[in-house]
């Protein structure tokens, strides 16, 4: 194709158009670029007010698309201008896609990483300090990054999680969380009674303890065990507190069911003697 | 290809064919562009209209359809008229699917999620504050996004869950709910006499309780376990009280078998001393 | 390619060879697309007379096919035309491929839900109101659509489950059912007693009752248990009657082996003291 | 390259040229059909013969690949057809592609059903009637087809089996079948009367039992259970009625060995009092 | 392309050069086609005589290589022939692609079976009348074929297994086989004593049965249970034959312990009264 | 193509199209090869400071980027400059494609590999002698290697992991860890007075061990056992301290409470006599 | 393309073109050809030596990859030189490129084999005689190959394992292996005591025994069972030793426990009666 230019008589006029579209593809690029850059940061600036990003995520994110959004532009400057130079890029670009091929397939874990990643992040499913439940490990978010997001999991250990890894995010640190107590009492016990037992437990507490923030309630019966019937007392505390108040209320139902002499019974068995 | 316009004489030839292609194209586009626009919006108001849409998530659709359109129709004419000026768009597009495609492998995802996000929406799968089952997690939907769906679970996490993630979608409240009592009474028990006391609870029960739908019911046997006959009580109650319920009839089925003297047994062995 | 038209003399050429393979063209359209649309009816009308669909599936069928075929066969056209008057399509339809492309990716589910939808409607393996397992849900069926199969479990839930998630479909609403008993007696008891009683309740059962098609009959000693010998019952019952016909029997069983005098065994222990 | 034919003088030749070219192309049509069906046939006859097909099913094949093979030619010849007339088919082939990939991506699963199906048929997998469990569950064979298998299952479910679904199959009825009994005697027992005892009872219900094609014979001591030893009997019945013999066998096992006062020992336990 | 043939005014020339291409293709042609079935015959033969293949299977190998081997050499000669004397072959090799790729993706398994049942056959991974585990079921394998392996389950059941679907074979007929008892003792017994009884159990049975390859003997304390301490036995035997000499062992080991009056202990209790 | 050159009178101009081109192509190789190098260079020791890489390992990683890079220079170098000197590369690109294709299906694990292992490194989430959990086995890394990591199991196992298999990294030496030990007392034992005792032991602990980092502490009662009231108690120690620690704490814990006389508590059972 | 050698009056200089082309690619295939076999040899050379390959196993990947070159390099010449001699390769490409496709699914399998298999080899991950657990079985390797791996089970079976179902290799033979025995001690003894028994034991045994390497010490209280004390003993022992060795301790532990005293409880029981 490019030996066209000379088996015409008008090399003056393959010049012309040359250099013509060149100059075209040139100023295209020189209003395009800005312009990109412009539309790329509105739109992040619009998004970060939106989810109200700090400023230094939503510069994170800025950067990232700007350098997307740069480099693409240029690849596609390059490529349009060899062609309109009658450089034959066909081989070029096939000669890239192969290698790229053999690249992207190993690297496509990196992209769904950085997409996730930035999905994470503009939605703001994570924060540093949450305590969640991503990729099949629970901790404490230590960071948050494009590719990796490191949780320190309880026993102290530090997860690096793939961001592709993390689909479901349970985030445990999104408002109040449930204190859940079951607890057992023998057949022949009360059952009114075993609950007004419970209730002023419950009662005293909410009164003179500042994690909870709606209840403890003995909701009713949950169950009947082989040698037991089984109560359920829920309540609503403050993030995190969940654990420490589920364990002052076992405590405390112990020893007022102990006062009130109610049965918190062993597993029976009714033996028949053959 | 492009320098075939200047080894012509007839130069002038050339562009009137461009100019008058690139004409029809134009036309066509700023035809195309309205009445698409037009056909989106009217296909969306049809399915709004029997899907007994809430217009602010018709208008959400609509937004997102027109947008795709629009794009689509920018980026096709866009390329048609590179391609009639004589702009070589083999190698953009080339490059262009490069790029693409290794966007696109990692960016899977997102698309996955809109659509399914998409059918949800006009499906009316769930609704703000449904008590669903989606995505191996079960909670209140709190949010309906287009890319994610928030659960909040009943221990209060906050589940986000990708709408890819979302095959099957059970919603617990599309309808009355099941409540549902296994009791269990001793082998030396008259079968007749329990489901009769039982059935006298649930009948009261029926008629001082508002949240009861239907029944609740005796429905016989269930099973033979190793120490103990299992009698099964079924009832419809309003969507979310099931639980309530089922609690409320356990106390006093408890209470009733107890004044009739018909035993809940605990577990039995018979003893055969060698 | 197009440039070529005028760097021939015989512009007028030209016009008549592109002008008749137009005119060629549209004749084929226009033939074709009645007659392909005839023939996708005839299809339709055959497979609906040969599965007894209902004439309101049946035209459900014959839009989406007729849809599918009015679409393609434009699509085909529009295209081909566009070559034969020479605008470039190639661009167009390579701009298209990489956004049809991306969009089938996210789609690829929806054509995979409609395709499995077709069979299963075509195949009548689903009907409303059958009790069905499909897609990991049991239910009876509430609605049948080309993308969601809404199912009704027995606990008041709605499923929607897309389509392509239904692999395997269980229905069981197509034919008589099983009833099974399975039921303890004591290794100190006599078998063939046992048998003979279970066996006159069955027989008792089936003369008056109107649920059990075939049956209930004692098949034999089904288990040796570590303290009990457990003997079958198997009754062919009335579709979806199969539970209540088991409650009954079991309480039958219960009160007949009773009355004989056999024993229902509790867990047995030989106790070896040290 | 279509307006090649009138940039040169020569129309006549061009005609002539395309008019022999079509020639070739219809007869090697012509002939190429006729043929390929004789071959198809004829294959599909020797597989019949080798694999003692039903003459209903050969034919069943042979409709289906005859009909893939006139499609297929039919396509092929008007493509080169097209390609020979000069229409340009490239387009039409890549539009035809999209929309055929499309299409193909959503009804893989169609073709891989009738693949497996195909070669189900061919290899007599599966015949109606049969006791087999393929694709996760058993049953009886109702009915066998390209697309999908039905099974009837035990409990009179009907299950539809997409045949992409059966990977391998499990054919309970090709051959005779095992009955296989365990049963438990106590530790204090004297393990040759008690193998004494039990072949009597299997050389005596061999002899009066015609479902037993060989065997039952006790093979000696499978396993130590914590309170007893456990004796394995085996006999191969005819198909279906393993489960038959297997019931009969334990009902007459427990009687000899009662008869022999040897002990089928409950559960024990050594008791160490503190 | 094809046109040019009369554009130019050398028409012969055209016929020579075609005409002489043609001919350089077939004599290539008839130069490859024995000599690659040569090659691949010798190929097969050195394999097979490596292997010790019976001549039997070496055929049938040798059969399916060359036929693989004459169709696609005959298929790439008529494409590269075609293409040679003008005829636009593009369009059909795309629309063979086309319907090809809708096949292939079908019919991939049947590619993978033969693919994964050659390599099965000329690395003898199975014999006829081996008993193996394959594809998740195991058996005697009744027959070996290029797309399915039969196995016969020891229930009588028929597995038809596709030969994909084989992945790991696990062969247990290619040398001796374990035969392994665990024998549980009181913790009051003496260890040296019972590994002595045990031991000359060992020596006996070694010496009068044939199926022994090595030992058996005793190889210590293999673990302590919560009321016994579990002693392990190994021997070698001949293949199959190793369930036998279990059992016969476990037949020895208690008659020869009740002997030496030691015990075989029960579950143990120690029981604190309150 | 390549025969134009001579079917111009400017054989000259061709020669000096090409030369031209060429020279541009060299000067553009000569060009971007070391400026590339040092791009990269200088993007790795970035890297590497901000990550305080060895500066062993930031050599590994240089070389394997700059080998990278040459070659893929290197190719896309030659193709293009075969593309100008009008030597046919497209069949030596198909060609070349086909193979690399084929081995690139097999070889992707290997570049999935590298690209994982390339991000390990660089983020430092394995060191030589962390104890972790990588790819489904834990142990000590005894090696970190582009393509595999091996850990040795702490039961002397060598663990070879390619570095795809490595998904989530749990690395259990980056911080604290967390001692836990769970005691159980009897439900007649007073819940504060084992506290206090408890809580001696640990204060005792804390004072004496260098080991021990916060803690230990007794956090309250974690659960309600059929027999025995759980107590939790938790404790910072060294990273892989934390067995010795709850080893050493049992210990103590035995021993307190036994001096104490508060029970640890065997399964309680209360019997019913019938 | 071909015909335009003979539309031009140049015969002669296509004749010229051509052969020059095709003379400097036989030239460069000349030099390519044994300088490639250079480098892959030198490449393998050193490989081998770095890692110590046995001169076996270096000649066998050494002639794997040359052949693999040599394959690679006449195939490009081929196509290469008949791309120079104007023969439609296309067409052939695109042929083989469709057969090749086919085959190459299902032969994806081969090569992914030969790939693992290759770094098998050349990591050393494993050794014949080596113990190891690879792709889910583990045994003793008894043969290495490019395609599969053979390893003999301790139970006799032989495992044919395709490399590429080798993920993660665990060799338990590179190092000492460590011996564990967990051993049980009464509530009411005094675990100092206890330690300071086992630990005599494990100081003799240590002192006679040339398979340990290091140890056997007590480490400690490992936890709390229902009814005992559990103490965990490491050794290090030479590698297969370790189960000898643990048989071994465990004899000689029960037997110093009981001279001195200390119980080995059985499951403790405390009985409340009502």
């Amino acid at each position: 194709m490019l030996t066209n230019y000379f088996n015409t008589n008008n090399l003056l006029d393959s010049i012309i158009t040359i250099g013509g579209q060149a100059l075209i593809l040139v100023i295209a690029y020189m209003i395009a670029a800005p312009l990109g850059r412009k539309v790329v940061r509105s739109i992040i600036n619009q998004m970060a007010k939106r989810q109200q990003l700090s400023e230094n995520r939503g510069k994170t994110l800025e950067n990232l698309l700007i350098n997307v959004f740069n480099y693409t532009l240029l690849f596609l400057f390059i490529v349009t201008l060899l062609g309109v130079l009658g450089i034959p890029i066909g081989p070029l670009l096939a000669g890239a896609g192969i290698i790229g091929l053999a690249i992207g397939f190993g690297a496509q874990g990196l992209v769904s990483d950085v997409v996730t990643g930035f999905f994470i992040l503009i939605e703001k499913q994570l924060d540093v300090d949450d305590y969640v439940t991503a990729g099949g490990h629970d901790g404490i978010v230590e960071e948050l990054g494009l590719r990796t997001t490191k949780l320190r999991g309880f026993d102290g250990t530090l997860h690096y999680i793939p961001n592709r890894n993390i689909q479901v995010v349970n985030n445990h640190t999104r408002g109040n969380m449930r204190a859940l107590v079951d607890i057992s009492i023998g057949y022949s016990e009360n059952i009114d009674e075993a609950i007004k037992v419970l209730q002023n437990v419950c009662d005293e507490f909410a009164k003179n303890d500042h994690r909870i923030k709606d209840g403890p309630n003995v909701v009713g019966v949950q169950s009947f065990g082989s040698s037991d019937i089984v109560l359920r007392v829920i309540a609503q505390t403050e993030k995190m507190e969940q654990w420490g108040v589920e364990r002052d209320l076992r405590k405390q139902f112990k020893e007022a069911l102990d006062e009130a002499n109610i049965e918190i019974p062993f597993p029976h068995r009714v033996i028949v003697n053959k």
